[in-house]
């Protein structure tokens, strides 16, 4: 099981995270992502579904329209750990080869 | 433009929809649809989507692994519409195809 | 109900239509994608899924892991119609924001 | 690496996954799936597209309006192994699923 991470690993995390915070109380890992319309935010989601399902660790996120908005945490460890930190970067790769950003 | 219906329309028409309920402030049609696991919660979600960009009417909905939380309102008319009652009625029969109630 | 196109209507659609080609008897507009990986094709496949959608017209389309091969036609007409061409373009819009070549 | 199965088994497993069959030279697991119209076709698809990005074996399939056909091997291997089995099992559940045929 993964352990939590410490306040100064979040930090540490965090700093090399481009575009997400950290929600308190309960802990979580957000950010909002957003998309030229519906299907290109939908396409998306749907690699990322295809990511966590491989992970066996899901987001909490809903969409509305072009955005979409993410929160993670494990709940089996009842906060953040490696796994959130290892998701949120496999969406902002999604996201930057969807988009282009980095291509 | 679709128009609001009045608050009678919506009566009838929530009486007519199975486990959907309204909120008010701003006026919302809500339901929490659950699945087995979240493959079959995403794909439903994606046998939504493809309803939802042929209506160009789009849920403001959100994901946890096995639940699917919808809210419907028209942005357009500033509230309910029969545009939001169309949506919620071919999701209730998408959750029944993929989950075999009616068949 | 859209109307076969002729062969020199063809050929001009054909030379504003990059990477596309035809297949003869039966007539078919013909495309190969290809991806960084499975992740993406399939995030490829599921915006031009709602596309197809809200044209009410659909590709005959094979995956092999990064690899998406369209096959266009209109059944109900034997052949080559504007929709094809419409959805090529669509498909091709698609894959160029999917991959930032164009953004 | 996993390893060819023997005809002996690919018969014994056959005999036990309905609806299935195989083609010989390359040899490779075959199935046709049907569904009442593209938004279930689809859904199945992505569905699948989840459990094969989990498992890292990926199918070769063709979809056409409602139906789906697919073929299934060991590209590795050159020839079929136990993870085409499990990853047709794993299709033959998910379309039950989805078509309420178990529930």
């Amino acid at each position: 099981m993964p352990s939590l991470l410490t306040p100064s690993e979040l930090e540490t995390r965090l700093q090399a995270l481009p575009s997400w915070g950290i929600e308190l109380s309960p802990d979580r890992l957000v950010r909002r992502f957003t998309f030229p319309d519906f299907t290109v935010a939908f396409a998306f989601m749907t690699a990322c579904a295809l990511q966590a399902e491989k992970m066996d660790h899901h987001p909490d996120w809903s969409n509305c329209w072009n955005a979409v908005d993410v929160r993670l945490s494990t709940h089996s460890a009842g906060g953040l750990t490696e796994l959130d930190f290892e998701l949120a970067y496999a969406m902002n790769q999604l996201a930057d080869t969807l988009l282009g950003r980095l291509s």
